[in-house]
């Protein structure tokens, strides 16, 4: 018998770990990649595709649910999962991240942070307390709290400061939604920039707070790759290695590979998605942009090794004919090969991890994408 | 054992008939309704939604698919079929319509019409023979003549002279794919447009050609519905009872059963299709326009006597939510709601017909269409 919160090592191999996380609506493991549905719907995708790649945990966000239809529409139709028809784990973001990116549309204080709409230029305001209410409207399995992201190129002062706020915002979230209070899960985001100190500074002061599972926030905004894997490698150790480690919103298959490596557990990226619906598919053989006059009479399936519905169903020509004519089927079939390709990477580092060789896992999947890209 | 062609009344009710066409791709069921793909694609959905539709054959845009992705190209890759995965019935057109459309963008000769693309202005030529050429290349199951769509508002003699080049440019057709040369049949075209006796004169002309099938084209142009109707029931008694008759482009869920009165067998049309990407759903409790605020918090199904997966899975408030936020999967479940209400009314005609109540059938749907519309 397992509680919602239980996070179990299944086993480990080097820093890499596969783990089960118990929630409300099912166990998860790990590593997992969690496909971004925006809006309560994973772009193109219906519950049921999602179900026949074997995701098992989506995000939803929260400030573009907030916006659009509103968590208390939400809360009235019994919860995101009702409401959508998706009825596996759900992670709701904190809307902080989406909110800092509306430049010149938000002022932060102590308080919280106060925006406008994107859509309608609607002022709103998002504390602490609110975030966690919101999310409590939605009905998510695994709620963040809100965070202050520094914007790339923050001087130190600046970033020292805000990991303060950043913590004080968390503590906020935590007593607003005490451990043990209901079935929703609650994770503290750690933050500080791309200076190490202040990285182990706010994970000692994030770790301090009894969160369900603990994240890194903040990377992926702009910043060199290497630059990304330093503090990623120098953040991962710092979270405590008994509870779910979150990387949010990296990244690309090899930043992901680069993530469990370091002993994260759990991911989200928009890339996949995003660009199936551009027409860059990722494949076992690199990637692919299926707009290209070479696959016009290419009668192969997109990827010879991937068993989802659009490899096994049609060639590479009727794809990129699908994608110039901007037929709506083109954006289904390509977001369900390039979920099924990372969620198969993910499902394939578990497996790694269990047999001991997730070190050759990892660089036979690096030397696709060595000559790939 | 029956044979490509084969067409066997199975029952009739007055005028109405109930009956089956044997293909290539398997014997259809009429009356029948097909739907546009007019890429290769009925738009949104994939070959697996027909399927689990019960569509039993669908329409292709020869002029659609001349210009994007190629007739020939299409050949190469095995034929429509193979290249877009639904191996059942396809019926194509002869790309007349639609070239007849491009306003100030045609030239008409005894030999054909000359065309600029749509898409880059490029020159092209239809002859009849060429839009046979194309179809041929296509493997299409059921292939149409190439006619003159004469614009509404023709007078009389311009009608009557063009009646006469369509008739001629059937002969071509025939003559260019002669009867019993392949599984390929090949229906022809009535026109006249809104002058009884040139209808008359047309069938007179057109029926007196060995074709598999006829069709009544150039209605639903403009006219009155009134009109439409009147020329649509002088015109269907007059193509030969003991072949499929096809009355193209038409039309509204009533308009198909007044064509069903009147001895129609087969129906096409992009309504259910392009309302669904409009937000305009047919029910059986009338027409719902998904976009309008009194759904924002109706959690019950679009339509509560639909068995269809947007109804079974979904409410009227998370359709609206994807349709507000212009999420991809709204069109696909908006299009799979309306083509099973198209699909499942030919299909309820079909088996009124059988028991000998079509009146009765086609007085209850006028029912709820009458305080809908
Ligand atoms: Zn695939
Ligand atoms: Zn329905």
């Amino acid at each position: 018998m397992t509680n919602t919160g239980d996070f179990h090592i299944l086993g480990t191999d080097g820093q890499a770990r596969c783990a089960e996380l118990t929630t409300a609506h099912g166990t998860i493991r790990t590593p997992v990649f969690m496909p971004v549905g925006t809006v309560g719907c994973v772009k193109a995708l219906s519950p049921d595709d999602l179900t026949a790649l074997k995701a098992q945990i989506i995000l939803g966000n929260t400030y573009h649910l907030y916006i659009l239809p509103g968590d208390e529409l939400v809360a009235r139709r019994g919860g995101l999962h009702t409401f959508s028809g998706w009825d596996g784990p759900i992670l709701t973001d904190s809307g902080g991240f989406q909110v800092f990116s509306l430049q010149g549309l938000r002022k932060i204080s102590e308080d919280g942070v106060e925006f406008r709409s994107h859509r309608d230029g609607s002022k709103h305001f998002f504390s602490p307390e609110k975030v966690v209410s919101i999310q409590r409207n939605l009905g998510s399995d695994i709620m963040m709290v809100l965070d202050e992201c520094v914007p790339y190129g923050a001087d130190k002062e600046y970033t020292a400061q805000s990991l303060g706020l950043t913590t004080r915002w968390a503590a906020r979230c935590r007593a607003a939604y005490p451990q043990g209070s209901g079935n929703q899960l609650l994770f503290g985001i750690v933050q500080g920039g791309f200076f190490q100190d202040l990285r182990s500074e706010s994970a000692r002061q994030i770790c301090d707070l009894p969160f369900d599972g603990y994240a890194i926030g903040g990377l992926s905004v702009g910043e060199s790759k290497p630059l990304m894997l330093d503090i990623m490698r120098h953040t991962a150790p710092l979270l405590p290695a008994d509870k779910p480690r979150y990387l949010m919103g990296v990244g690309t298959p090899m930043d992901i590979l680069d993530g469990i490596e370091a002993g994260i557990d759990m991911f989200d990226c928009v890339l996949p998605t995003r660009n199936a619906r551009n027409g860059t598919l990722y494949t076992s053989l690199g990637k692919v942009n299926i707009k290209r006059a070479e696959y016009k009479e290419d009668d192969r399936p997109l990827d010879p090794n991937c068993d989802c519905y659009a490899c096994t169903r049609f060639s590479r020509a009727y794809l990129r004919h699908l994608y110039t004519a901007r037929e709506l089927l083109a954006y289904r079939l390509n977001t369900i090969h390039n979920l099924h390709y990372f969620l198969t990477l993910t499902h394939g580092a578990a497996q790694a991890i269990l047999q001991g060789r997730f070190a050759t896992y990892k660089a036979e999947v690096q030397a696709v994408h060595a000559h790939a890209e």
